[in-house]
């Protein structure tokens, strides 16, 4: 299950809407016969993958995959079809699919035929791979990551603005791996006007993560690197007083019912985005965590000291009046990235 | 010479005005025969108790010693001469004494009594491991840590000024001990006025670091738990202007010609302090930041988000205008205390 699990990793970023699958398939006497993942929606499904590898050895054998195979028609056939042709004994699975077409349908279905399952080997690694598709799920949301660059004493501008650059090159790096993990990457018109941002991941995802505008106003300005839709897609999402504000040919537009964070998670989700990136600024920010956008904090420390007191600081008002109020948070990792170091926090 | 170093170590903040030392003998046939550290000031320096304890053994013998042996009268005698008087053959130094009155006249002395002596042995740690008293020497000040805990938001308080407590037990364990490593603690008027503090290691180091009041404007409260000196002894420092308002009468009054933090270190390096900590608020950090009266930052951070406008943060104005002007420090260490992770950094 550990080399699934590292089989079915190899495509992280780009399964989406679907899971991250991996499949190994044993021959009656414990042999390694076949491997697959699941390498994008459409593609065919890791244990479809592995199964063809094996071909007639697979008879008698045992299939190790990382999710439950599905059991419902959808841009490929049921995988329990296949398992069951392929005259396989045994199935270990490590997750149960939280998608209600499966939901446990496939073990049944798999039981039913007569073939030994057992389940929940190496569940909880199985669910953190996948915690982006089980939360969207399960909730309807994107997984959502807020990132940040700050200096040491939580400054992430100068008084008169200036922000570029906090961190080093390494962490800029590692925000384009970032983005290359994340169907979408959301910033708001008040960091679009300030930083002309470009928030591609550099080619390191194909296709590039969608760029989205989330724009009250519709203030925006008429040049942008974002306007330019060769580099990748772009979608300017806002409310419905601004439907007729006209804005910039290239991008897609959407219009929202109520333009905040909840609504934008809800239309990215029908889109197919399991994970999101928040790389917005402070207001926006604040209302991405207070309407439970936001799952995982990413924040990048940089061993520099700005001061000042008007200087720009993460996030805007959050309306407590009192420490027991703050959530606590888990520090999940910490990471070096060059001389900054990433603090990787979990929001429950 | 990893032996002498921890041997030196076991009397981490307890040895001020003077450095930590630790020493070895080895007999004529490289046999460990004593061993010795530098348990406080007044007290036998390092080589004195390595040799008392080799006794006739030593006599062309081997002494290492992490630091240079002395060649003055102090409140002992000189090093060099027992060095000398105990017929040792050979003499291994970590670290040449920055110390004017010995700088190389010990090592001097020795060579010229016809003993061998190499010096520069694992010098770097040496040098780390008395950084605050080299910095003393060469500077005139102690080596200042500042150390604040804030949110993964960069918050040192709510906007209501709430700030007790952000980081969690172990944390504030670690503070104890880090005070316990400190010959004086200071803060400023505000902090006392806010949080009425006791600044001690509670029970950590004997006696109690000095606990400092750094007071422009001797508005302090008539009632304070630092005003109680049978815990531990405090200072109240203030400028001349308020040499006349009335105080406390527990405290030590001391009036600077200056009330700022480099006149403060002046005093406080005068008195034997090595190594200095600030837990003041946000403008007395940034004075002693711009002062260089910081070498060294040590900063919780605490897995929650207060956001805010107005939300306290570190550190008041710097005076920066563009990012180039930022000191880039080096990040030391990253540390976890609980559910917390400590940064520490270096202030070049």
């Amino acid at each position: 299950m550990h080399r699934a699990l590292a089989l079915a990793a190899l495509a992280q970023g780009c399964t989406s809407p679907n899971p991250l699958v991996g499949a190994l398939v044993l021959d009656a006497n414990g042999r390694l016969i076949g491997e697959g993942y699941h390498a994008r929606a459409g593609r065919p499904h890791a244990e479809v993958g592995a199964l063809a590898q094996a071909g007639e050895a697979a008879r008698g054998g045992t299939l190790i995959v990382t999710l439950e195979p599905c059991c419902h028609h959808g841009r490929t056939p049921p995988c329990t079809d296949a398992v069951i042709a392929a005259g396989l004994e045994r199935v270990v699975v490590a997750l149960e699919d939280p998608d209600p077409r499966v939901a446990g349908g496939g073990v049944s279905r798999l039981r039913s035929a007569g073939l030994e399952v057992i389940t929940g080997v190496l569940r909880e690694q199985a669910a953190q791979q996948n915690r982006a598709f089980v939360h969207r799920v399960r909730t309807g949301r994107p997984w959502g990551v807020l990132k940040w660059a700050m200096s040491l004493d939580g400054r992430t501008a100068l008084p008169n603005g200036e922000s570029q650059w906090i961190s080093g090159s390494e962490a800029r790096s590692w925000v384009h791996q970032l983005r290359a993990c994340c169907d979408a990457v959301i910033v708001g018109g008040g960091t679009l006007r300030a930083d002309d941002p470009l928030l591609t991941s550099r080619g390191r995802r194909d296709p590039e993560p969608l760029r989205v505008v989330l724009s009250r106003s519709m203030q925006i300005p008429a040049r942008a690197q974002l306007w330019n839709t060769d580099v990748a897609p772009t979608l300017l999402a806002h409310g419905p007083q601004v439907r007729d504000v006209p804005a910039p040919s290239g991008p897609e537009r959407l219009s929202l019912p109520v333009c905040d964070p909840e609504h934008l998670m809800r239309a990215l989700a029908s889109r197919g985005c399991n994970q999101v990136l928040w790389e917005c600024g402070p207001e926006l920010a604040a209302s991405a965590v207070q309407q439970q956008c936001v799952q995982e904090l990413a924040v990048v420390v940089a061993p520099k000291l700005l001061g000042g007191h008007a200087s720009r600081t993460p996030l805007g008002d959050l309306g407590l009046i009192s420490l027991d109020q703050a959530k606590q948070l888990t520090m999940e990792q910490t990471i070096s990235l060059g001389d900054d170091r990433l603090l990787v926090s979990l929001v429950y």
